[in-house]
C-alpha cells in the first residue's frame, strides 16, 4: 500500500506523532513478537509555546553491533528554523526520543509501518 | 505510473490541494468502498495574506491500534519559514487537517493516489 | 534507468525547467497520444532580479474526479527563503503553472519522465 | 546496492562533488559508450569564502526532444540559506553546471550511478 | 525491511550517528569482508555549543575511477540554518567525514544499511 518494499511482506501505514519536552523520554517499542515495526520519521516542529532557544532532538537506538547509539535528528530554533523535514528517517524499535537541549515542546511525526506476511491481514476498517 | 509500489495494484496519481484557516477543518475521506486511497503530502506554504505568527498544521488519523492520533505536519511563520517540504508524508483516510495555532490561510498540497487492481482502469482522459 | 517503477514500462528521464512571471502561464501538456508523460518537480528558486515579496507558485491539474484543482507548490521570498526543494512532487498532464502572487521571475525545475513500453525505445543519443 | 531500480541492471554508487565559480563550467559527460551513467544530485552549499550575494546554480541538459534546455537547481545566499537539499535531482549526461549569478565558490554534491548489466562487474575494491 | 532494493539481498537498518569537531576525522569503514555496507545520510545539525560561524561538512570517498574525491555535504550556521536534511545521501565505505571549516561540534546522522544474502540472517534481537 505504501511502496516501502517489494518483498512478500506488505507494510501497512499508520500515523505516528509524539511531543517531546525537557526531562521526558518517548519510547517506541511495540509489544509485539510477531510483526515487524518501523518508523519513517518525517517532520520535527517547534511548538508556539516553546522558548526561543536551540532544541536538539536526539534518538537512541542500536548500531550494527547491537550497542546503544545516539544520533541527532534535528536542531531547531523558533526564530530561525521552526520546522525541518527528516525525509523519511527510518528507525526500528527499540527506540527512544528525547530533547538533549531546549525545553520544548517539540513535535515529532511520521509513519508507523507494520510489515505483515502476505497471508496476514488487518481488518482495514478497524 | 508513479512507482509507488510494485504490487499487482497500479496507483494513479491526481493533484491534491487544500487551504487551512482557523476554525475550519479539512477532511480527506473518499466515499469509496472499492479502491484504496492515499495522500502523499508534499508541501505546506503560508499565504501572503496570513499574519506573521507561527502556524501549526495538525493532522489527525489513526494509529496502529485504531485509535485517533494527532501529529504535527509543520510549523511555519511567514517572516521565518514560509514553505516547508514534507517529502511525501503518507496518510490514509480517514484524515482531518486543521490549524492548531495561527489564523492562516495555509496551503497544503500533494498527490492523491488511488490503487487499482491490475484489471481495473479509469478512462485516463476523464 | 531512473528507478521510478518496476512495471514493464521503462521511464526515460529528461531535464525540465521553466520560468514563471506575473501574468504568464506555463502549460505542460505534451502533444502525444502514445506515451505517458509525468513531471517530477524538484526545485523552486527565486531569480536575483525578483522583488523582495512573497511569491506563491500555483499548479493547476486534475483531481480524482476529473475536475480542475489548484494547489500551491511553494511560497518563497528572496530575503527569507530563496529556494525550496519539492522532493519529487509528481504531476501528470495537463498541468498549468503560474504565480498567484509576486512578479517573479521564479524558476521551476525537475525531471520530465516518459514511460515507454519495454519494446519501444528512443535513439538515446538523439 | 542502492535500490535505484529493479531492472536487470545493477547500479553502482560513487561519490560525486564539484565546485562552481563564476566563469567556470563543470561538464559531466563520461567518455563511455558501454555503460549508462546518471547523477543523483543531493546538496548545493555555499563556501565560507563566497560573497553575501544570491548565487543561482544552473544546469544545462537535454529535453525530451533532444534540444538543449536550462534549468535552475538552487538559489542560495550565505546569510539567508547557505545549503539546500536537492532531494535526488536526477540528471543524465551530457550535463553542464554553472553559476548564472554570484561569484562562488558553490559546492555541488551527490551520487554518480553507473548501471551495469547483471553479468558485468567492477572489481569493487578498485 | 526498508525497501532499499528488491534484489535477493535483504538490507537491515541500524542507527548511525557521529559528531564532527575541528581537527577530528570520522571514518566509516566496517571491518567486514563478507557483507556490503552503506550509509544513507539523513541529517546534519549544529550543536548548541558551536560558534556562530559557517560550518562546512566534507565527505571523502571514491569516484567512479577509484580515485579519492571530496564533496561537501552541508554548510550550516547556527543563527541562519542550524539543521539541514540530506534526504538519503548514500555513501559506501571507505568514507571519511570532517569539518572543512568551523570548529563544531556538528552532528551527522542516518541509517547504516547492511545487505545480506537472502539465506543469511542476524539474530534480530541481538
Amino acid at each position: 500500500m505504501n511502496g516501502l518494499n517489494n518483498e512478500p511482506m506488505t507494510p501497512q501505514t499508520f500515523l505516528y506523532g509524539c511531543v517531546l519536552e525537557a526531562g521526558k523520554e518517548v519510547v517506541f517499542n511495540p509489544d509485539d513478537d510477531e510483526l515487524e515495526h518501523q518508523l519513517d520519521l518525517r517532520m520535527v516542529c517547534v511548538d508556539p509555546s516553546s522558548k526561543d532557544e536551540l532544541h536538539l532532538v536526539e534518538v537512541e537506538g542500536q548500531d550494527s553491533e547491537g550497542q546503544k547509539v545516539k544520533a541527532v535528528l534535528a536542531s531547531l530554533k523558533p526564530s530561525t528554523l521552526p520546522s525541518v523535514c527528516l525525509g523519511g528517517f527510518t528507525v526500528t524499535p527499540p527506540t527512544v526520543f528525547r530533547l538533549k537541549t531546549g525545553s520544548g515542546p517539540v513535535h515529532l511525526s511520521g509513519q508507523h509501518l507494520i510489515m505483515m506476511e502476505a497471508d496476514q491481514s488487518f481488518d482495514e476498517d478497524d
